[in-house]
């Protein structure tokens, strides 16, 4: 008879986001901008006294493009509800997940941590997140777990009888992780950002998820390292999109 | 205590393509293909004599931007893991799709009918797929609708017990149906069923899911009355999206 | 001996903006958003005496996709400096414009109305236009004219000798004009006229320039008439682009 | 009074292409597909032999994403009727050019050498170029040579009189230089590179005009360079983008 110790399944509730590969600089904004003005002049380093200067002004005045040349690639970790909604960014975003087509998918599950809000209040589209109850946060924990050891033994088992791993992935619950990697710009990061973090000095408030949330704010943190003046100005400007 | 019936959840096979509303024509190809010879010529009418003959131009040789010029709009309605294939298709497609956040899912879950082949066979990346057993046909069956209807009932029981349902839904197995509009060109169509449709005269051969083939069959269909000029060029030339 | 006469040299200061064909409704916003919150059910019609409500919902809160789900098609006529800045813009537009490689272009050329100012004032990005003098209009004029007609015929000189198309256009300088189709939707508008109109109502000024802020307001106007709510909850949330 | 000399006025024939920076690595696309099939193991390095199968395979199969993940970016000095073809590439392209707006263009004009065949021959979209005879060779330098000085005094003359370089350079003629920095990725070098470069061995032809050809064989020079797998792949299967 089939178990979930048998398969190892794990639960966790950790989110994954590692930097690969990264060609980020604020200087990439400065000379990408400054061939407007300097047309072949722009080859010759002219010093970064004036780059500060020249990135708020173009985040303040919503010039985009110069935000664009440049490139870093995550690998991210996650379940596949928060890549549902990561996957709807279509510009300047380049994705390849893994696939449970190709693979028999690993048996590591979604599990809120007790910090995580439970019951939501307020008006349609502007959600406060509230802690839930001991009883609802056990209530969680036990349905998760349950479904989750249940489907995997399920898929198991198909998969076993000789069914495609396609087919047979079918049972499996939207809380289990997946990986992808995914490859952005410093433009369309801002666009990601300011959509799917919540901040209170953003211009445009937006209410998302708290698991993009913190994939969100884990992608701004390790690529504004790279891009620290930009970064500044994203966040003095209200954190606007360019 | 609750069960499966107070829910009324259904199983189903259909997979839903429905036309919302459609701006499309043959003659918009022929005539955005004709500013480039014409300019403001394009826009006395000339006879559609020579239609077929610069579609099929255009179609062989690659020029796509004239098959732009148009635009219709699908109702979808689909499991998840079709949905999951199909948002990978990024450029030249708008989407909305109902959200968990906003609405209680309702219960219907996707069971494959008895002509849905189970077993792969063959090399990675070219797949044949072949019928299932008996005992494969009702192991999957069984699994299926167990988790279906496991995972539901306690979905809805999170949200008695006031759990968001932002949260809840986590426990929902992909195999369950979601909705959303679509809004594509004759490209993009042209682009996303070469990819996801398989069919032996295709220049470039592929490898689709039985589910999102036959999501794609139907949009080439509903999309192909409308051009059938140009879907017959399509056709001609290999399938190759131009 | 060649002269202009010859080949009936015209000037012009309009910019021609023309509907094709529209495919583009309040209506689709609504059925697109409700989606979201009634899956299947979108599809029955409730009235519409909510639309206006969570058209501006949506405008306020940026929510961008379901503006997506229309598209109109433009013939715009204007000078080949103007076509320069229009195509900047790649997400959203499709683009089939006269080819100087297939076709003798015509002789008609840009040559600004009295009323274009002439002269610029303030600080880089944020210039304010002031009316040139009399000398400066003349200047403008007899320049303009001269080399105008002076590439032309130089133009057609070349043809005549048998150079190619595409080799003897190079001649021509980017006040000729040229034509073509685009096609956009209300999202992808609202992105071009946020940028490429000026407006003291806008939360996010923009400094275009004057010919491309003509057909900016052109296509707004044109567009608008198709779209009255959603027209009116852009300019009532400061012209940002959801 | 004014003349040529006094401005410096240059002629050329040279294209620039120079690479800027660039994160470009055949491994890059490895990792990336990788992921479908390994998930969490794609960050344990295994080896590079597998490599070059895995790419030929993805190239053949024409599966485009795992070519995203990687970014270059180019300086390019050319005449704007390049510029001109080149901006109608829309996807994994971004652009940022000189702007006649906020700098004097400098008198730097494009004057085709010896080289460049002048008489086109063969029937519409499958043009044979042919050598000019010495008589058209003339006749274009020197008409070429007479409007790019006389547009470029005229257009200084304007400057001079207090008209704004956004409307005084309306005189300049296409064959004058602009700059550009322009970032795309693997995937979209190849999209270009088919269209835009003309080759026997092309699966599909392309007839593309030959300043454009230069440029695109220069950027798939630089580019294969860093990614000579990827590269060899390209060719081996007739040019195709995947």
């Amino acid at each position: 008879m089939r178990n979930a110790n048998q398969y190892d399944i794990k639960f966790s509730s950790s989110l994954t986001v590692q930097t690969v590969s990264a060609s980020l600089s604020d200087k990439y904004v400065y000379n990408a901008a400054r061939v407007s003005t300097l047309g072949q002049g722009v080859l010759e380093d002219s010093g970064e006294k004036k780059m500060s200067g020249l990135i708020s002004y173009l985040m303040k005045n919503r010039h985009g493009t110069p935000f664009e040349h440049n490139s870093i690639t995550f690998f991210i970790s996650a379940p596949i509800f928060v890549f549902r909604e990561f996957m709807r960014h279509r510009i300047g975003f380049s994705y390849n997940e893994e696939s449970g087509r190709y693979r028999i998918l690993q048996p590591i599950f979604y599990l809120p941590d007790n910090s995580r809000p439970l019951v939501q209040s307020g008006k349609t589209g502007e959600y406060i997140f509230l802690e839930g109850s001991k009883g609802q946060t056990e209530l969680l924990k036990k349905n998760l777990a349950d479904v989750s050891i249940t489907s995997y033994i399920k898929y198991r088992e198909m998969l076993d009888s000789g069914i495609a791993r396609e087919v047979a992935r079918m049972i499996l619950p939207i809380n289990i992780y997946s990986s992808m990697y995914v490859t952005c710009n410093a433009r369309s990061i801002m666009s990601f950002v300011s959509l799917r973090t919540r901040d209170d000095e953003s211009k445009f408030k937006s209410f998302p998820m708290e698991e993009i949330d913190r994939v969100g704010r884990e992608i701004e943190k390790q690529w504004g390292t790279h891009m620290p003046i930009t970064h500044a100005a994203f966040i003095k400007y209200g954190r606007v999109s360019p």
